[in-house]
């Protein structure tokens, strides 16, 4: 960032979501645009927030007895047809590698949409008994699907980083384990660490992953109303282990197919944190998974230069000591000012103004960037104070995405206050539903509005309630949003 | 590894390398071959190994103020073609998408065979002042070559894992203090972590990458005596920031072509690993980069079976708190013996057997995996005796392989002695060179060997000696070697 660029943000979230949350991806230095339709570039600081993320859900990985591997990227045709309403369900949107140097390939080679079909030719020689079992390996890669529909940075995009794990089992009640398992994960990363409250549950059968026997789904609400699918985890039940024979000889000396689960998070994550609790400044990164938790900003005039920088260092190693990610803007040739808005833009949760008052007087201003609020502390209680406060905005953020999602969760008994919610409200509206693919298809034909999920954690499921669009019972009820 | 299976490896190292090698990677659970020519799958332990390394050298790097980043891997063909040197020598090995679904593409897309021109496409938008200056980024990505050559596994495949770090200076000088500064980096990575003694010095004109003013590498010897680059810095001067227009407003006030440097080393470390240390029962890891330093096999009948187990969860505890990576392997379904025989071709550093006579006689046995060597010490020694020999097994590794490199470095002063030394001993020769690329050539054809470097670190550098194949002085001392 120059000092002759506009850094700020010039749409406002209120006015136009959309444009704002364009300006927010690219003015905070998280990416850029790639060369390509829907590609994207990760920035190091968007990289470092994906870092964050990845090495804490990779913790959680590995104490679960998950091992890493690499596939890869390019699949033989006729491999990745071997599954037949898998490959339906990505035909559409694979890339295709055809020339090699200036030779025509004799097979064209898919670009990966997803590995279940690379990894389950692999895994079918790896296995060949219970021994071998449970096998769970997960990926950290990309994924690559030409997206039809309009593209969006973080959300939807022609390449985007994920992981993808991959497991197989003796039972399908294993596997079922190892799914919920899963879906745990997935919901303490993102509640715990980006702050954001999810609703947790299964997909309608047109709604579930292609070749799934059943998926399983977190959600969360963006700032504008709209669903966004933050993870998702599928039981394959012997879908995929019957076309690929992967086959084990189990503990009763008879030969099995296996059962296999798979599962993937990606950088949209990032998107979603960025939609749920940036503002008109930008950024607001909650403190467990910001790179950098504290700014320190040197402020002083030539004479007290020495003095001032001096002092800074010795916040920054009080700081370090108690590990927190904490760092001293540097850079001599912005003002104060400029720093104040780009690392506000950049959404570092709390900032530290150190001057030649302050050192005098032995305080410190901070200002959180959450709330804008300022808060003078003595020297001494340097560490303690930044501790407290990391954690409370941690829990700020998802109180108040908490209550966001709450108080934009609906219901609805009649199909008009259905479209009268969706077009007037958004968010979520929870709502009867029969389990015909046709009311569900009406529905989103009509309102642009899908199931989202079959809550799991709502205590109403299986009322006596009506099909909010045929009127019949019984009915689940089921969460309805417009989504990303 | 089914217990029904052959584990050992059934070809010498001294019978036939390529083969052993080829046995060594998938036997000891490295790496699998994939689905299309040249393909490879690395399995849990070898992404393991991948990510000692990785999170070695990214610890480097980071505390050398470099951030990473990510770029997407398809390149469109205009973008690729830029720097015309560069596309020339790539064009013959690019992987080419031409379709998206059922559509043809208007412009083809080239699979990243190295991210020179898409970064450099993106750093002209990310710079434009002298403040943005130096921009050091690195991607932990892979890279895809269509190699026309026979491929081996780690060493040469269509994809490889790698890193590769892009930086922009002010100056040429400043980005030659990066190069050495990368390259120091790497040699210590290869040297202390992975405990191969490299050669150091820069590339002829010939071999040189393409679109580079310079290429800094460095060079180790495999057991079969040919050479392998390791690693490599180059020096990029303007010759992309032309083309790509990266341009900064200098602290004069004027607008200037920025000074580049990009390097990059691969998963090949991990097969110059094996084909180093490596023996006839399977993998030596050097303990620095051992996912398992230590591996604990619990010894029992069925009678001991609670004693022994209890005591061998002391054994590892008390590893794990002196910050020793270890593991007991409880896989009951397997015998010890074939347990021994597992863990050596996965080349663990040290194993310790726990028996009941051992937990009587307050005794461990311990085997070192490079010398096969059995240590009994008493239980309260283990810490401090599991620490030194690792340290000692480390030092013996590198030793071990800095004299087979001295050893296998051989002077020549004519062609014919040239010759004999290459087709009877392999290994480096060392010899005059006049620095024209006809006799550099006409050794290549008539000898199979190439200049690997200009060695930096040989004080006979510049001696009034003659070039070995036409006679002629002054010249340069080089080393040429057969490479993989």
């Amino acid at each position: 960032l120059s000092s002759g660029k506009e850094i700020g943000l010039t749409v406002r979230k209120e006015e136009n979501f959309s444009d704002w949350y364009g300006q927010l991806v690219l003015k905070s230095g998280l990416a850029d645009y790639g060369s390509t339709k829907g590609a994207l570039i990760l920035r190091p600081y968007g990289y470092s927030i994906w870092e964050s993320i990845r090495e804490t859900f990779d913790k959680y990985l590995k104490d679960t007895g998950h091992e890493n591997g690499f596939l890869p990227v390019m699949i033989p045709e006729a491999l990745l047809k071997k599954e037949e309403e898998h490959f339906k369900g990505f035909n559409s949107e694979v890339f295709w590698v055809t020339r090699a140097g200036t030779n025509n390939l004799s097979e064209s080679l898919a670009l990966r949409p997803t590995s279940e079909t690379i990894a389950y030719w692999a895994f079918a020689r790896w296995i060949s008994s219970y021994r071998d079992l449970p096998l769970k390996i997960n990926f950290w890669n990309s994924a690559l699907r030409a997206e039809i529909k309009a593209t969006k940075p973080l959300i939807r995009n022609s390449e985007f980083l994920w992981q993808e794990g991959h497991t197989v089992h003796e039972s399908s009640d294993d596997a079922q384990k190892e799914v919920n398992l899963i879906l745990g994960l997935y919901k303490k990363l993102i509640e715990e660490y980006l702050a954001i409250p999810v609703r947790q549950g299964l997909k309608s059968n047109q709604e579930k992953f292609v070749g799934a026997v059943s998926t399983a789904s977190l959600e969360s609400l963006m700032g504008d109303g709209r669903a966004l699918q933050m993870a998702t985890s599928h039981h394959l039940g012997q879908n995929f282990s019957k076309p690929f024979e992967i086959k084990y000889l189990g503990r009763d000396n008879t030969e099995q197919y296996a059962w296999q689960t798979s599962w993937g998070t990606s950088w949209r994550l990032i998107g979603a944190v960025a939609m749920i609790h940036g503002d008109n400044k930008g950024l607001i990164l909650p403190p467990k998974i910001a790179p950098i938790q504290v700014i320190i900003i040197p402020i002083h005039k030539k004479a007290d230069e020495g003095l001032v920088k001096e002092h800074t260092k010795y916040v920054l190693v009080d700081l370090e000591q108690a590990n927190i990610r904490a760092k001293i803007d540097e850079r001599d040739e912005y003002t104060a000012g400029w720093k104040f808005n780009d690392w506000e833009l950049r959404g570092v949760p709390l900032r530290i103004n150190v001057g030649p008052k302050d050192i005098e007087k032995s305080k410190l201003e901070i200002s959180r960037r959450d709330t804008r609020e300022k808060i003078t502390i003595g020297r001494n209680e340097l560490v303690q104070t930044i501790c407290s406060l990391l954690n409370q905005i941690q829990n700020d953020l998802y109180t108040k995405a908490k209550e966001f999602l709450s108080s934009n969760t609906t219901p609805a008994f009649d199909f008009e206050t259905f479209k009268k919610i969706i077009s007037e409200k958004g968010g979520f509206i929870t709502a009867g539903w029969c389990g015909r693919d046709f009311c569900e298809t009406q529905i989103k034909e009509q309102t642009g509005a899908d199931i989202r999920i079959i809550p799991e954690d709502d205590d109403s499921i299986m009322e006596n309630i009506e099909c909010v669009f045929c009127r019949q019972k019984p009915s689940v009820r089921v969460l309805f949003a417009r989504a990303y």
